[in-house]
Formats: structure tokens, C-alpha cells, sequence
């Protein structure tokens, strides 16, 4: 297999794209896709203030160095969740992004939940009744808080997370397969600041398959927490990306063309526009302010509300 | 496991209803489900004059036997597609057909297009581009035509077809895949005759797994055409069949809740009421008069139209 482009021995062959390129070639093929991504969804220009959210993952740092090597100045956020899971998960993954950051000379804001909420997505995981055999949903909406309430009070515009076309596949995918109208209506390559007290987020490498960003990381030579997190093992985000890889190696393609002819589909307005009217019922959270459609306090804060709550295990102790 | 009814010995258990049921029970609870369905969707009453595509199979001669079970009145309709495949396909799913028909007395009308349009489906697929690696294309075209033809004009207020749960499901998941709104709009247990020229389309047995129908075939020792369709082998239908499969032995219930929380959304309106608008530009077909959204001539009758079109193969004969 060689370089549609000049030639050389071919380090990737993207089959979705009937596209094989060497190195060299996929290395500046890369961020003119998020480049595209960025112009074409109106994602955000290089005026604004940006911040990454940074796992220490291979999305998140090769977004960032591709944005870099694109001239966007970009803080990065770290959220240390406090998970262990007996790989010392949470620790190692901050050093990652600590140490892109500082090699290249970024700022890189690190959020210790446990220090801020007094507990970690463990200890959350295993007290509250939204953990129990939950750790992700925990987890994901302490995230989505916490970057909302960081980007929002710091003053940045736009939120960036390095999601890729992976993991909008497979979250369109288990949406798509309860048919939930309203997360379907808002998935997308950006989510608009159309409430009060809630950022603007953006998936620039939401085109680009997960294998091309493990290719882009190690290409690159860009260091990278290569565990998955300890919690994941058996979720059902996973099982649905292996799924659709399925799906990938029996028809090239399918992943993009599932996540892109929704977006197309939607641009027809296939969906109505009565699903998203939610925000009329939408509210400031007494406590934190973020906007929320729950009565009273938002789900993060009703996760605080009573630290008494005990996991069930812990009240079934004598 | 036994049948939660009377203790018997289960004959099938069926995880998605956490239900096991002997093969007494189980043969009563089978007509339940389709008389729920069919008042639950309105499908027909038994006033109307009701007309069966039956294909030899498994699900539409037990539909067949489920609905007289119910006392409902209902003709028959086999199409004679002309398929051999070496298996003699065609013939022998008639005879089975017939046999039925003849075993409980019942009307069969037979409509073998060769007589009627003068090609069989694999002359129909070796010679139109439309037939080009697709004979599940043409067929289907073909199918949905004469049904609609026979029904109108016989006066058949209802035309039945024997779709499954799994046949449902993998319509939607096909359609979903690529987010084709005109069709993801219209699927539903109910087809309504809401344009000139077309007859309402109903499913009663769209709640039903695959393998209920043929565990019922089964018990009520039905004799129907085992084989698949020949031309049917590596169809993208079958595959996402398989697919959903995988996924409905992982995930009890995946299919059923993939199909009923689609309808679901339908009702609480998550699509949008302009998508199905075609109904502005379809006007009926010079030839035939069933409705069409084509410019002139509908894609049945222009698959004839031009008689002399030779498909690629003959073509390149020296």
C-alpha cells in the first residue's frame, strides 16, 4: 500500500476514504480535517478564548497539539477525578497532560473534584444511588458540570472536548436505539450557549475515527495515557463502539456515513422543532446556576444534597 | 423452565417478556399478541375484506392460520416470482401455499408475473440496471406493486403482510444507518391508504420475534418453505438481521424496545410533519395509476418501459 500522494510506503490506509497516505502525508492531513471541521460547523475562530478539556487520552492531546500546530491559543482543563481502579488511573493520566503541557509551554487548569466536592467518582459511585452499578453516569455528568462551570466563570467562549466520530457514533447509536428525541435533536458537531449559564461546546474530531487519532498520537510521538479508565470495562458506550465496529470492518464507511446522514437528516429537518422546547421549562439551579429542567436543585447538585445517602451495601452492613 | 401458566414443561422461553410457556399456552398467548396488536394499531375489522400476501413462509401462512383462528375472513395472495436458484424456490413455496389454502378451504389467488408482465425476477434482474447485483431491489419493487394492484382492484379494503419484529427492525435499522427520513417517517405496524391508487398496508405480527413464528409454525405443525430465498444470501437485510441478533443475545428485548420506543417517538412527535410532504409532487402513473413521486412513468412500470435495456454483462458479448 503506498501514498496516494507521493508515493512512500503508506503508514495508514483509511478505507472509508479510499485514502492511503504515508507519514509525512497523514500528518498534515489530519488537521486540515479539523481545520475543515471547525470552519464548516462555525466552531470558533482565533479571537476566541478556548478551552480544551484534557484527559490525558490520545483525542484530547493530539487535539491539542493539531490546534497549536493551526495557531488557535487553547488553555487545557484537567478534571482530577480521584479513580485508582489499581492502576493509579487518575494520577497518570494528569501527568500526561501535565507533561504536554509544560513541554509546550500551556496553561493547564487542574480541577480536583475531591478537593472542591469533597468526594471523588469512586466514593460518588459508591454513595449515591445514581452510582449504583453506574460509575459512567456519575462521572459524566460530574464532568459536564464541572466544564461548564470552569469555562463559564473563567470567562472562555467555547468549550472543546476531543471526542471523536467513535464516540459520536456510539452515543448516536444507544440514543438512536431508545429513540430519546430529545438527546437525538441535540447531538451534533456543536452545541449552542442557548441557555443561560451554559457554554458553548464544540467536537472538532468529530469526523475522524479513532484509529486515525491512535495513528496521529503515535506519529506524532505524543505520550499518552493508553489505559482505558478501569470504570469502563463493560459499559455500554464500549460495547456499542464494538458493535459499529463490526459494522465498520463488514461495510467501510458505515460509522462515518451513520454520523453524517444524521446530521444531513437533520439539516432537512427531519426532526421537529417542538422535541427541543424544553427550555422553556429550563431554570437556573438555585446553587449552582447552571440551567437544569429538573424541579429544584440540577442532578450535580442533588448528588451533594444529602451526604448522608449510603450506597446500599454500606446500609445493609450491621 | 417451566410455563409460568400451569407449571408444564416451558416449550420456549422468551427472555424480552421474562415469559416461558408450554406449547398449549404458548399457542394461545401467539393469536393474543396479534388480536392486541391489531386492535392496539386499529389495523381492520372483521367486516372488512381483507387480502393476505402469503409467500409460502413460515410467518405468512401462520398469520394465515392465527387470523382464521381469530375468526377473521381473509383471501390469499401468492405472487409466482419465478425463482429457481436451483432449488426450485418459487414452485415449491406455492405448493405450499396451496396446500394450506386447500387444507382449510380458503381463497388463493396466484399472480405469476411472467404471465402477467412477461419476465420472471432473475430475467427482470439480469437485464435492468435497477437489477445490477440487487435482484432483492427489483423483487421487492415488483412485490409491492402487485400487491398494491391485486388489492385495489379486487376491492380488498386491507392488504396483510406477515413482517415480523425482526423484519421490522431491520428495516428501521437500515433506514436509521442512513438516515432516510421519507422512509424512517412512513414505517409503522399501519401503512395508510392516503394517496390515490394505494391501499392500506397493515403488519400484525410487527411485535413478534422470528423465532416465536417459527416455534408457532412449529407447534401448530404448519408445513411451509424452510429455504431461504436463494438471491436472499448475503442480502444487507439478512445482515442486519444478524446484526440485531448479536445485539438481542447480549441485551434481551434490544429489538422489540429498538422498534416500539421508535413508534413511541413517532407519537410524542420527534419527527417533523413537512418530512413526508412528497405527497404534494406524487401524482398517479400514465400507465399503471398507482401513485408515484417520479417524473412520468412509476419505477415499476419503467423497469418495463424499456424493454430492449440489456444489463452490462450481456452488453460486453462480443
Amino acid at each position: 500500500m503506498h501514498c496516494v500522494k507521493c508515493g512512500e510506503k503508506a503508514a495508514i490506509n483509511m478505507r472509508q476514504h479510499k485514502l492511503a497516505l504515508c507519514p509525512h502525508h497523514f500528518l498534515d492531513w489530519i488537521p486540515e480535517q479539523v481545520e475543515r471541521s471547525i470552519k464548516r460547523y462555525h466552531m470558533f475562530t482565533k479571537e476566541e478564548r478556548l478551552l480544551l478539556a484534557v484527559s490525558g487520552g490520545k483525542d484530547s492531546l493530539s487535539l491539542w497539539d493539531i490546534l497549536l500546530h493551526l495557531g488557535y491559543t487553547v488553555d487545557g482543563l484537567y478534571i482530577e477525578l480521584g479513580i485508582d481502579g489499581g492502576i493509579d488511573y487518575s494520577a497518570r493520566s494528569l501527568e500526561y497532560a501535565r507533561v504536554f503541557a509544560q513541554e509546550h509551554n500551556l496553561n493547564l487548569l487542574v480541577q480536583d473534584i475531591r478537593h472542591e466536592y469533597g468526594e471523588t467518582i469512586p466514593e460518588l459511585t459508591a454513595r449515591t444511588h445514581r452510582g449504583r452499578y453506574k460509575p459512567c453516569s456519575v462521572c459524566g455528568l460530574t464532568k459536564r458540570h464541572v466544564m461548564n462551570q470552569i469555562a463559564v466563570t473563567n470567562g472562555y467562549t467555547v468549550l472543546l472536548t476531543g471526542h471523536n466520530l467513535d464516540d459520536e457514533a456510539a452515543i448516536l447509536f444507544g440514543n438512536t436505539l431508545s429513540w430519546v428525541g430529545s438527546y437525538i435533536v441535540r447531538q451534533g458537531p456543536v452545541l449552542e450557549a442557548d441557555r443561560t449559564g451554559l457554554g458553548r461546546k464544540v467536537k472538532p474530531l468529530c469526523r475522524l475515527y479513532e484509529r486515525e487519532m491512535a495513528a496521529y498520537a503515535l506519529l506524532r510521538g505524543i505520550a499518552y495515557m493508553e489505559d482505558e479508565c478501569p470504570f469502563a470495562v463493560g459499559s455500554t458506550s464500549i460495547y456499542y463502539k464494538e458493535l459499529l465496529n463490526k459494522l465498520e470492518s463488514d461495510r467501510s464507511g458505515a460509522k462515518l456515513s451513520f454520523y453524517l446522514s444524521f446530521l444531513q437528516a437533520k439539516r432537512n429537518g427531519l426532526f421537529s422543532d417542538k422535541v427541543d422546547d424544553r427550555a422553556e421549562q429550563i431554570h437556573p439551579c438555585p446553587k449552582c446556576e447552571q440551567p437544569t429542567s429538573a424541579p429544584g436543585l440540577c442532578a450535580f447538585c442533588r448528588m451533594f444534597a444529602n451526604p448522608d445517602e449510603q450506597s446500599q451495601s454500606l446500609q445493609l452492613e450491621p
